[in-house]
């Protein structure tokens, strides 16, 4: 059950609010968020909800079954709109596209980057500065040094910056230097992680895990919004089957779903989907059918010489027949 | 590796062919199908191909390193394209739609989907009368009385039929009514059945397995193939994942994947795909968009009294939206 | 429900019970087996199961809501044991060992094989005659003329036969010379073959399908069952998942399963379960110790020539010192 | 390549080795655990190890092709047994055994456990204090305090303590309050986690992940030993696959896979694998037979009372006998 207070409750309504859900065996979890204030009462036994709906101070009640609740579409039914500022939104109607190296290798490479970026009009940059690699020989990004002048030449260029958060202790030096935080897959249910995104202003796109069910990247999406961050995006990138023809099973059924399911923004990423170059266009522009609010893709001037990801890396001249198709499907759907 | 005989090879220049591939330590298996003559050699060591090439008889040879050969891409550049005569292709510059029920019911349900597809133009009807059931105590389909009726509507009405055949004595008895046999996802590696198929004259769509691999969907195709049968579909219907939240996983990567390593067309099974009424048109697109040459769909009159599958099956109106959108999607990528 | 009927039961009492049946909106199926007549009852609405328990030529009733139900525990407590004559059974207080090659290759072998399985009591040879090839252009196996061998020289040393049959066409031809089907995992749900294997009187091992769930390997040995034979076996050989390690991920979760929900003996095959020699033993073991009633392995006498899965086929020094342990592990748990 | 250095080994030396290596091409990591140094080389290209092998400082090198080099047994023969002190081992003659509950609750519940665990003879408690729980709604275990209490009883009788650490925060505050530390499924590849880890003097028990493949799992305890800490557990724990019938597959394939593989000891947890309680027992001796140096198992006076976990939790009864028949099962295989 979602208890949505109103702005103008005070304590002695909101000490009311609380005992009586008490009183009925409710156990209660305040969630404050940049927008709202808001009561989630998880109940033990079957009661009247009326009994609540009359008190004060409380602008609106939903029961939610779903393990899921401020994240579920049977709560709200307007999708979410994520706003990054000067004019970039995600989840509106326009298709968002995010397009960037796997890693962020040198400023060279960043302003390269930029420049392909401005001659299409995209206006996020993904880049990864902390790589995680199952191999600890392996390179494993540039980090803040490599952040900060990621962030400095797209800030110039009017670009937003989206990259990858591996542990809590980064939240922090990274705030500054990011306008999306990403959650990849092997950290989908990093609860500390998500814990520690749930307390700051900026958007979180939180990737399914390897082998994550739906269920459960809606629950790691609420461990977010319940921590206080409503700004959500879900993101489908594959996973983890018997199949060895391609990188990861690219899911594109959990687009709809996944709508159908919550009010959050849904982001498709072809390329550790099927993580083959010459396919990546077709499954992106299939995931934009599917419903995605938004595409996310590796692209380097020189994939095959790109520190890592190149095989699923676009060209240059791939990636901008891709984002013409895109945006004309997305229209046209 | 692939020999292509040529139409006018004589027995003395084909036994001294064969005797050159004995020399040569390459097992020869000689495949005669409706349109050409082949020999496949599976060399056992390397070798010299021009040894060969230079026989006299030979139109056309072509190393396949895949474990499948006349299915393969690398020996036939063209795509097939399957006729069904009267004007219904499958393969070419048209979506191949098939839509019908899961079951075939009665002749009045007959006669109400005809009607569904005349007024859509839809050419091609699909429905089973062998039903494959996990229980033994289940609905199993009207078996050879229902398809005699099936196949006397639609072929009064130019309507081709696709059913499904399980096992080796079925194919005679139901080779004069149909026009496309379809192997089932259990049935995907039953080899004796497909050796069977290769012997007809009939194109068969073979589904990929519940947990079938890429190479074998390809491999089982090949059976087909060297048996005698170069008409041959290939059906992408979901796997079997550990996510809950569909029926089967629909793999769409499958899709770009099977149209680069073989010359045969695929279809695109969005019902048993995701299994929920709500998306199957979502998906259907989406799969027309990763380069599907046709869509197989259920459709009702009144899904919710189907004998089977109601959960999945579209309503007529859900139904005649998607073929419009379809069509539509499929000329403009 | 399952209605076991006396065998006394007359033509009017059996009329008045299906009446009755009728009567309650319950579905019947008549079950005649090599050793009891049933009534499968699958009733569409709840009922007083008295109403039918008082009715002449009743032996007992019991309600099964499993999708299964011949081969359900629930209705049958005592195990079933499997009576090969000669003394050789499956499911009492001996571990039955099934051994002997992938592919029967000439009757040197199956000599050879027959005077390693004396020399170690092992009473039951394995070996396939039929052999279920992904490619065209592999090796399929003697066929009949290789099974008649085969068949013939384990009858003159006492040894039982157990064999693969792929199609429907084979039962017949085979039936005089095998003393247990096996159905393979490619034919798990082959419902036609399960049918026709439920009309004969010799008993059948069924495997799991590659990626066949618990309740879909019960339901399939429910078609042999309901089909007349109650002589079955189920086999756990390991199953596709995303890890490579192995050939399959043999899942000997599925023994205790097995045996909690039905009566039927289970059988483990760690050669096509893990699929490496050098790990066969061990797993085998590990299977005996979950609760397996017998055991089925490839050996040969020199694996690295075998036709067929040489890289886990045991040696047979390797094979002795199992049958040694195994017996021992089987009366120590 | 790992290269060990010599204990006398002087910096002049190591420089030379060091610039050898360069000139070589081969790029070098150095590692200093608690008991040796070592350089990992990764060379770029082939090359004459014997340039290398004769300078001065070398105790000896090893050629390792795998991902992972210093759990690989190519380089250590021997098998590693971690030593907790007072006669505590994992790894050597005796089975390890790990029992308690899945939460820790409160003092009573500790004492009583402790209680079981010495009658039993059981010298390692398990017990969690931070629980990942899929919903932030679900209880998350008492923390820090929690722990204080289960140290505090557990040393005072003698027991050793193995609790689950979840982000790198958590290592030093937990440090002195465990014997060994767990990394979950869920944190199988948090690298952070893992690097941290690879800094401290405690042994670390690392779980498979959720669909973590045999080769993911070595490189995560490769983290670890390259950041200095040899001391190193694997635990096999189940696997998510498509069968629902049971919590996870439990993978005992792993066992022997893993102890050919690495050197380091591995450990079954069953409680998680079947998740299932009437079955738990059964599987952990089958774990035993495929070769585990120790199970963990979940324990708890009142299973239908615990926290969590209940359903796949022993009563002490079956606990008792689990302990009686594992350890007579692991002295006679």
């Amino acid at each position: 059950m979602i208890i949505q207070l109103s702005d103008t409750i005070t304590s002695l309504q909101k000490d009311a609010l609380l005992n009586s859900l008490s009183g009925l065996n409710i156990k209660s979890n305040e969630v404050k968020t940049q927008f709202k204030n808001y009561i989630i009462g998880i109940p033990k036994v079957d009661f009247d909800i009326r009994t609540i709906g009359n008190l004060d101070g409380i602008e609106d009640i939903h029961r939610v079954s779903d393990a899921y609740k401020l994240v579920s579409k049977k709560w709200k039914i307007n999708r979410t709109i994520i706003d990054l500022g000067d004019d970039v939104t995600i989840g509106g109607n326009e298709l968002a596209i995010m397009a960037g190296p796997c890693s962020i290798e040198n400023e060279a490479q960043i302003e390269n980057t930029v420049q392909h970026l401005l001659k299409n009009n995209i206006k996020i940059m993904r880049g990864g500065v902390y790589k995680p690699r199952s191999s600890p020989y392996a390179f494993r990004g540039l980090g803040m040094d490599g952040l900060k002048l990621f962030y400095k030449h797209c800030k110039e260029n009017g670009i937003k910056v989206i990259t990858e958060v591996m542990q809590v202790s980064q939240v922090e030096e990274m705030l500054d230097y990011v306008d999306v935080f990403q959650v990849g897959a092997r950290n989908s249910q990093n609860f500390n992680l998500l814990d520690v995104l749930g307390e700051v202003d900026k958007p979180v796109l939180i990737k399914r895990g390897m082998s994550g069910t739906i269920e459960e990247l809606l629950a790691s999406a609420e461990y977010v919004f319940s921590n206080g961050n409503e700004k959500l995006l879900l993101c489908e990138r594959g996973i983890r089957t018997y199949e060895n023809a391609y990188r990861n099973t690219l899911d594109l059924n959990a687009i709809p779903i996944l709508k159908e399911k919550s009010h959050l923004p849904v982001i498709v990423d072809p390329s550790h989907g099927i993580g083959l170059r010459q396919h990546v266009a077709t499954m992106a522009l299939a995931g934009v059918v599917a419903g995605a609010d938004g595409i996310i893709i590796e692209v380097h001037e020189q994939p095959e010489n790109a520190f890592s990801d190149g095989q699923q890396t676009l060209y240059y001249e791939q990636a901008e027949e891709l984002y013409r198709k895109a945006k004309v499907l997305f229209q046209n759907i």
